[in-house]
């Protein structure tokens, strides 16, 4: 049995879901040779370190009742550097402004010898070489599957399943409230406003929408892929943005009449980043419904590859940080 | 730079895109710090073997004008038993009556230490969990993504990908010729017999398409998937399968009037296989057409992650086979 010692910094939904996650699943990855041995959480309130292991159960039932974790009164870098551990789970709040507090946890985390996984997109959106220099620098992995695509393993089909093939291009739609918007507007030919008002009602759509509908956090999650696949050293900056804020459903009706749906899609081929409403064809690998994300990967020897399934949620999004964290495990 | 030495088990179609793959892919692969040297080729007129490694440009121009690389009057076994190398990728014809001579080749592979990388269904279908436990006793690894869905990663997809899930269940469309007859019969509402003879002479289907048509080859697909996921001991006897020869264009017609595509759908869960036509509803993610092959795979954690791509070609199964040799490359 091989022990892995984590500490999870942010415990809000995504945080959450991963310690929910590693409880449920202990014995399964036991059977695998794993134990997840949890021996610091943080959140904004402050730290719990328990060398011996974190009682999950208590963790979460604590920050249900008290709204933080905090039991010690370290901060988060001491529990990053000075606690011994293997990774750092990097789930707090992003930032598309500075990338903080995730970039400084990611780089002290690294600079401590710690392999890194992470749900955080702002940091990779901002400073991708260097979060990965950084890694490489000192010799430790840095995963980051469920920055995009939700539970969809985007990262690992092109890096590891599509080994050996040249990556000539990706589209996708990877916004679940665009997504989600713009099938009922097509479905029920209702307006704009009124769509994302249900949205928003239902919880797929945040109070102030700016950050999804202006194609602002697809923007940031088509950077990460570009960085990461074609080794760019692109920012979010340089991504051509159009947002679907626009569209009607006239347009949507036109289209439909032409065996056609709208689509947020986002482009990245070597140099160039797209996010724009686009004519999809119903029958299209991207024509996937509701609040579905999906990756359609233009590669030389496989061809066109498809990959679709929730882009959010936090169990979902825990399904990705911990697919990454057996990777590092069995790979390190 | 790690050298991997292979040989490659028979040189048909797969066997000869995959000496292609590795010629057109070599600059990147070094990149990645792997050489692959190809020490020995077979085919039914016997062997090539070279220490130094074969000349691939060669050996596929001679196959082109002899019909044979045989340059060695050495057996297969001598090739795969006696000459020093790391993996065999095995790529002979597939026998479902007895799995020859794909069966005894990795049998010989894993006993003289070799990791295997296979295209070829029938000795999985047939007798799984005596290969992999084979590959176990050995110490070797056992890769077989190429067996099950051309260039769509499956295996890796639910084995690393998604790393962590407990499978639930897994549905889909494994049979490009299938799916191409039954796309061609409902959009163009045609019969059968006149679509089939159309595959035929595009080369979508065989002379003799009983493999396909009724079956049987998405049932070893199924079979290799049940045994590699929920550790079946199935062979494809064990599958309830319904071919799609029954099929009308009225059927079809029905099913398209209630937004419904009939599609000849794999599903296995925990103790059941089965391949029958089923009405799939056009918007679900089952629902690609022509020749494209699907996998819909149901999961504890990430819900239902669906990947689609194409299903044959001997480029698109290479692509498999070159991403299980370098995997073996990176664990190794």
């Amino acid at each position: 049995m091989k022990t892995v010692r984590l500490s999870i910094i942010g415990f809000g939904a995504v945080g959450q879901g991963v310690a929910r996650s590693i409880l449920s699943k202990q014995e399964y990855l036991h059977k695998q040779g794993i134990d997840l041995c949890v021996v610091g959480i943080a959140d904004s309130g402050g730290c719990e370190v328990n060398k011996q292991g974190i009682d999950l159960k208590n963790a979460i039932a604590r920050k249900k009742q008290t709204g933080t974790v905090a039991a010690d009164s370290d901060g988060v870098l001491d529990l990053i550097n000075g606690t011994d551990h293997d990774i750092v789970v990097e789930a707090t709040p992003t930032s598309i402004k500075d990338g903080e507090p995730g970039l400084g946890n990611m780089l002290s985390a690294f600079e401590s010898g710690k392999h890194v996984v992470t749900s955080n997109k702002g940091p990779l959106a901002l400073r991708f070489s260097e979060l990965k220099e950084a890694a490489e620098d000192n010799g430790v992995m840095f995963r980051y599957e469920a920055t995009v695509g939700g539970a969809v393993p985007i990262f690992n089909l092109i890096h590891e399943a599509l080994a050996g093939n040249t990556i000539v291009g990706i589209e996708g739609i990877l916004n679940g409230t665009c997504n989600y918007i713009l099938t009922r507007m097509a479905e029920e030919r209702m307006p704009y406003e009124l769509v994302l008002k249900e949205a928003q009602e239902l919880g797929i759509a945040e109070a102030d929408p700016t950050y999804d509908v202006e194609g602002i956090d697809s923007a940031c999650k088509l950077v990460i892929i570009a960085n990461s696949v074609f080794g760019d050293n692109a920012t979010y900056h340089d991504v051509d943005v159009t947002g679907i804020t626009k569209i009607t459903p006239e347009a949507l009706e036109l289209a439909n009449e032409n065996n056609y749906l709208i689509k947020l899609i986002c482009e990245a081929t070597e140099g160039k980043l797209t996010v724009a409403p686009r004519l999809v064809p119903k029958r299209h690998p991207l024509a996937v419904g509701g609040t579905l994300n999906v990756a359609s990967i233009q590669t030389d020897l496989a061809g066109r590859i498809t990959i679709s399934g929730k882009g959010a949620g936090s169990i979902e999004t825990a399904s990705s940080i911990l697919s990454d964290i057996v990777f590092i495990a069995r790979n390190s």
